[in-house]
């Protein structure tokens, strides 16, 4: 990791310096540790394929058994925008952002092709076959967030979109066994209020060799809780700690913005997850 | 998309030629277009530091609310790999490839600071936070997946890790409240064994504008049949229709590689989806 911009990014997420290694620069590298979510848009609209190009690299992530169990709706009307951000529980930037892109677990084609071919597809039901929806659909829509960012472009995914997914199919016209996973806000980043690299937790807590340990755990938690403190600081934000933060977010069914009933949601939109 | 790179690629991928734009070239687009799944390794080991790099990039991908609600464990161990490898199926390439990661859905971390700030977590029981972490897991995978691939590694993810999800926590230690997702065998690939980029169905069925439509989908999957059929012939394979192979695929629970009973494992590894 000699690469000087590298080094540097790598010590905006971590908050220490880099492992010594040969690695030279590389601009994937460099890109994918460049992310920051942006909240914050210029009205300008995409270049010319930009969005074509995102989705060519979003077709080229893995799919399991290439069923290619995704879609995506490209939102650019305003109007329904506005209306997708209210049920994504008011956050502006979706008005803000010229492209809203709603990622779908999609097995409504697969569904389609089952009565095309007069064969079952009761496969479909599972939860195994919705799990696999949800990936297919993520490792898609990262490809395309890279993409996307390469351009100099913005992203923030909008987990919010699970607050009312009924009505999210509704106002997408989806059909029956496809859901929105999440959204995807795109745009120009204003250079007003530019987006900072948020800290991670410490390699030695998430990454586990050969088995799961948790000897360094407590040690690099309490570590993250003051680097995630001293961004929250240098943003103007109220400084907390990180490990009380996400324990309050998971507290109960209240803490969940709605989304504790995701899964009445999903047999309504025809997933039983059998 | 003038970047003659970056056009073949799109002729591989899509069997048509790119669209007219001003896009240039671009190191990322080139990177994540060339995708190709690999499932024949030589046996040397990885460059130091380049588990480190990708693991980097998969932590600066989004997390929902930064819950980091994900891990990865490292397999190198020949005698785990091959245990992972009978677990999943079978398949050659885990024995075969010098490293093995298994990616994690991972609450417990969750679970085990509600318990250190005496705080309930019963948030962790919903199916809402198990796609939180499905969706943390996949899109920090994804970034990894570039980042290795950007190094000249290639990889290829494991559905097959979801076959005996029980025993694959066992083997990896895992403490309930996390399971393996997907695993990712990663190596150097055996060039007397290229692997070859595989077309997927045309943006048209994929790409929705503004609400989703099925305009386009019938002719745009007979036109891929037809590519993907070529395809099968081009690798010495039997050339077979997807749309019959996919249907095939996910006919009943017993299409489904034993994984019809992810939803009662789950429960077992401590998910109890509400």
């Amino acid at each position: 990791m000699a690469d000087d911009v590298i080094a540097d990014l790598w010590r905006a997420r971590y908050r220490t310096d880099p492992p010594a290694g040969g690695r030279s620069g590389d601009d994937v590298l460099r890109q994918l540790l460049s992310h920051r979510s942006v909240r914050a848009y210029r009205p300008d609209p995409l270049p010319d394929g930009a969005l074509e190009a995102a989705v060519a690299a979003a077709q080229s992530a893995s799919t399991s058994s290439n069923l290619q169990a995704w879609s995506v709706v490209a939102v650019e009307d305003p109007a329904r925008r506005a209306r997708l951000a209210a049920l994504a529980g008011g956050q502006a930037h979706i008005t803000q952002a010229p492209l809203f892109l709603a990622w779908l677990v999609d097995l409504s084609r697969l569904s389609r092709l089952g009565v095309a071919h007069a064969h079952a597809t009761d496969g479909l039901d599972y939860l195994e076959t919705f799990v696999v929806g949800v990936v297919d659909a993520a490792l898609a829509a990262q490809n395309a967030a890279a993409t996307f960012e390469s351009q100099g472009l913005g992203i923030v995914y909008i987990g919010g979109l699970r607050n009312h997914p009924e009505q999210v199919a509704r106002e997408l016209e989806l059909p029956q066994r496809s859901m929105a996973v999440f959204g995807m806000c795109v745009g120009h980043p204003d250079s007003d209020r530019p987006a900072a690299i948020k800290p991670r937790l410490p390699q030695s807590v998430v990454l586990h060799r050969e088995r799961y340990g948790m000897v360094d755990e407590a040690a690099g938690i309490a570590a993250y809780d003051q680097s995630d403190a001293a961004f929250q600081r240098e943003q103007g934000l109220a400084p907390r700690a990180w490990s009380d933060a996400v324990v309050r977010r998971v507290a109960g069914p209240e803490s969940l913005s709605g989304r504790d009933r995701l899964r009445d949601a999903l047999a309504a939109l025809g997933f039983p997850l059998r």
